[in-house]
C-alpha cells in the first residue's frame, strides 16, 4: 500500500472527479502510518485537501472517526467502580453565553442518565465549561480517569477535559489542518468530534450544532449539514444520536463570563434561569432522555427535566458535583449575586431604537475584558463579563442601561469597549424574532 | 502574509466553490518561501491540491511560471557570442519512438532559426533525447552555458539538458506532487513545462501534445486541454506559441531505440526517413518557422523544411552539431545501418490480420531491453531497441517479421518479449486510419 494511492483514490481523475470512498485498510494504513510518524506530513495535508473537495461517505467518516479514536485511550465504564449505563453526552459546536451543559448535565443526571461530560476551553471569542467550572473555588476540572468515574458514580455526572492520551490522531491532524486550510471540512470536523466523544464512552450523543455570528457554522445550511454529518455518523458507529440546529446571533442568557455563567447555572437550577437558557436546556435534556430510553414523548422528557429543577435535585447533584470535584460549596453560594471584578463599565444605549447585540462581536470583546483568549496558553480572569440588561429585540432609549461590563483589569475597557459599541446596532422597526432552535434531527 | 490564508483563497469556501485568483504577490510568497525553506511542504502539499480542484487562470498560471523560472538562472541568448533571435523551441510531452527533435532543430536551423534545446532524459516507458544523442560515439549532451551559446551560434542549434542552477522551484515542486497526488493538474504541468522552456531563453514555443496510451494525456481532449494552457500561457508570458495535438497510440517511426533512433534521423535527414517523422517533422518546423517571421503560410513553411533537407544543409548542420558537440561524425556515419546490439530476437506475427502496435505496452518492453529506465539513477543501453518491419494498420500473415528486436543482454527477452507480444494485437478488420496530427492550435 502506498500513501500517494489512496490520496489518488479520494482525489479521483478526470472520468472519476469525485474519486472513491476508502477502505478501513486504507484509512488505517495513512492514520495509523501519520501517528506513527512513518507517513509525512505532506502527504497527509494533501490528503486533507483532496477531502476537502471530494468528502466522505457517512461510513468512511464512521470509519476514519474509529480508526483515530483507536490511536488512543478510550475510556471503558460500564461495569467499572458499579457504573452502568446508559451513557450519554452532549456536545455543542460552541458559542457566546452557552452555559448550557452546566444546568443540562445534573438535569439529565437527576432523571437516572450517566453523563460523562468532555468539555474545552475557551478559545477565540467562544467560551469554555472548563474555563467556568474553575473559576469555583477550589474546583478542579482535570480528572483522572478513574476519579472521572468515581464523580460520575457518585453524583451522576462528571466534569473534566480530554487528557493527551486521548485521540492524539486528532490533535496532530487538528494542528495540519489547522495551517493548511482544511479545517472546514464536515468529514474532517465530524471525525474530530465524534472521535472524542466516543472515546469518552458515550452510549449516546446530543449535539448542539449552532449557525450564526457566533458559531462555527455562519449559515442554517451549513449547520444542518454538519448535525446531519454527526448524526448519521455516531448511528453508523452504532451510537443513538440526535441533533439540534439553533440560532447564536446573539448571547445566549444575560450572563457571559466564566463565574457568571456559573451564577447564571445556579439561578437555573433554582428555577430563575432565562427563558433561552431553560428552552435549549429542556429541550437538549429531551433528547438526552428520549436517547436513554428515559423518557417516551417530548412533552414527557420537558416535564421530567422540569420537575428535576422544581424539586430541587439538580441542584442538589450540581453542588454535589462541586463538591466532590474539590470546588467550595458554601463559599460559591455566597458567592452568588456578589463576586464581580472591581472593574466595571457600564454600557449605555447610544440612541432610542430595537437593539441587536451580535454574538461575534461580544464574544471578542470579551476576550479583551479576559472572559476568553486568543491563544491556548492564556490565562483567563474568572470574573469579567457582560451583565446583560437588555437583550436583541429589546427597545431601548438613549442613556437606558444596556450591561454591567466587567473587566480583568482598568486598561482593557479601552479595547474592549469600541468592540462591545459595534455589537450593538439600533433600528426603529421592531426585527423578526428568529427561534431559538430551528431543527431537530434524529 | 500568511501560507493559510493564500491556501484558503485558492481553496474557496462554500460561498466561493471555486476560490480566487491569486496574486503575483501571493504566489511569490508561497514559491520563493518553499524554495527557501521558510514554508514548509505540508502548505505547499495542500496548496497544490487546492490548485488540482480549482485551477487556475492563464494569467496566474503566467505569473506562477515567471516566479518559477526567477527561483535560478536564466540563460541570456540575446547579443552573447553573436547570437541573434528569434530563439525557437519545441517541446513535446514525450512518447515512444518520438524522435522529432533531433531532425526537427537542424531543419529549422537551415532556414536561420536559432533553436536552443533543453531536452530531457528516458523515464519509464518514454524515450529521451539527451540519452539518444548521448549514443553517439563522443557526443556530450552536457554543456555549460558558454557552450551551449558558442553551439548555438556556429551551427544555429545546441542540445543540452537543465542543469540544476535551472528553476529549482520545479524540480522541489515535481518532487512534492508525485508522492502528494497532484501531478494531473493542467495549470501545474503547465508551469513546470514553460518555466523550464522560458528558462533557456527562446522567445517563441512550439508544443507537440501527444494523447493515446504512450502519452501522459491518454484522450485527445485532455490533450487539448494542457495544449491549449501551455499556448495561452506562454502567450501571456509575451511569448509566441503554438502547438499540435498529435497521435501517440502507436510508436512513432521504424525505428525505436537510443543509436537506432539517431540512425533514423540520418535517414530523415537523408531524404529517406518514414513518412509519419517527416509529417510531423514538417507540421512542427513549419510553426517554427511561422512563429519566428521565417514563413508566410503553412505551404511555404513546409517547401522551405523539405527544402533543408533536399539541399543537404540539415544533415551537414546536423553533423555539425555533433562534431561541435564532441561526437565522432566518421564513426557516426559508418555505424549507420550496422551498429546493432549481438543480442538479437525476431518478433514474427502470431497470426494473420492487420495488426496494432500499442505504443505504451512497446515503451515498457523497451525499458525491459535497456532503452529507457524505470529510475532516474538507471543506464540506459545504446545499442537495444526495435526495427518495425511492420506498422499499425498493416496486414500481416502468421510467421512474418513485425519486429527485428535487440537488448542490452540475453536474459532481457524474456521479461521483454511477453510485453512486446500484448502490445501487438490483430483484427480481421482494417482499423480505422486516424490522423497523427488531430489540431492545431495558435
Amino acid at each position: 500500500m502506498r500513501a500517494v494511492d489512496i490520496i489518488m483514490k479520494k482525489r479521483g481523475s478526470i472520468l472519476n472527479p469525485h474519486g472513491s470512498s476508502l477502505t478501513k485498510d486504507e484509512i488505517n494504513f495513512l492514520i495509523n502510518g501519520y501517528v506513527s510518524g512513518e507517513i509525512p506530513d505532506y502527504q497527509i495535508s494533501s490528503w486533507l485537501m483532496a477531502v476537502y473537495f471530494n468528502g466522505m461517505t457517512f461510513e468512511e467518516t464512521a470509519t476514519l472517526t474509529d480508526v483515530m479514536l483507536h490511536s488512543g485511550d478510550v475510556i471503558e465504564l460500564e461495569g467499572i467502580n458499579g457504573l452502568t449505563g446508559p451513557f450519554v453526552d452532549k456536545h455543542s459546536t460552541g458559542g457566546v453565553g452557552d452555559k448550557i451543559s452546566l444546568p443540562l448535565a445534573p438535569v439529565v443526571a437527576a432523571n437516572g442518565v450517566s453523563v460523562p461530560m468532555m468539555s474545552g476551553r475557551a478559545l477565540g471569542h467562544t467560551g469554555g465549561t472548563l474555563d467556568k467550572l474553575d473559576s469555583i473555588t477550589g474546583y478542579t476540572s482535570r480528572l483522572e480517569n478513574d476519579a472521572f468515574r468515581k464523580v460520575l458514580a457518585e453524583c451522576g455526572f462528571a466534569m473534566t477535559g480530554q487528557t493527551k492520551k486521548v485521540v492524539p490522531a486528532d490533535r496532530l491532524l487538528y494542528a495540519l489542518r489547522d495551517v493548511t486550510g482544511t479545517v472546514e471540512s464536515i468529514p474532517l470536523i465530524t471525525a474530530s468530534i465524534l472521535s472524542k466523544k466516543v472515546a469518552e464512552g458515550s452510549d449516546a450523543l446530543v449535539f448542539d450544532v449552532k449557525y450564526g455570528t457566533g458559531a462555527f457554522m455562519k449559515t442554517p445550511e451549513a449547520a444542518e449539514g454538519l448535525a446531519n454529518s454527526l448524526v448519521k455518523t455516531a448511528q453508523a458507529m452504532g451510537k443513538k444520536s440526535a441533533a439540534l440546529i439553533t440560532n447564536m446571533n446573539t448571547p445566549l442568557g444575560n450572563k457571559i463570563g466564566n463565574f457568571l455563567e456559573i451564577e447564571e447555572t445556579i439561578e437555573c437550577l433554582q428555577g430563575n434561569g432565562p427563558k433561552d437558557v431553560m428552552e435549549l436546556t429542556y429541550a437538549l435534556g429531551t433528547l438526552m432522555l428520549m436517547l436513554a430510553g428515559k423518557a417516551s414523548t417530548n412533552i414527557d422528557g420537558i416535564q421530567k427535566c422540569q420537575s428535576a429543577i422544581t424539586s430541587g435535585k439538580a441542584l442538589e447533584l450540581f453542588l454535589k458535583n462541586v463538591e466532590l470535584q474539590g470546588g467550595n460549596v458554601n463559599k460559591l453560594m455566597a458567592d452568588v449575586g456578589k463576586r464581580r471584578s472591581q472593574y466595571r463599565c457600564d454600557f449605555k444605549a447610544k440612541q432610542d431604537g430595537f437593539i441587536n447585540i451580535d454574538a461575534f462581536k461580544t464574544g471578542l470583546a470579551g476576550v479583551s475584558l479576559g472572559v476568553g483568549r486568543n491563544r491556548t496558553d492564556e490565562d483567563v480572569c474568572a470574573d469579567a463579563g457582560f451583565i446583560l440588561q437588555k437583550h436583541t429585540g429589546d427597545y431601548v432609549k438613549a442613556g437606558d442601561l444596556i450591561a454591567e461590563v466587567y473587566g480583568k483589569n482598568e486598561e482593557c475597557f479601552s479595547q474592549a469597549l469600541p468592540v462591545f459599541e459595534s455589537a450593538v446596532t439600533y433600528s426603529k422597526t421592531k426585527p423578526e424574532e428568529k427561534p431559538l432552535i430551528l431543527k431537530e434531527l434524529r
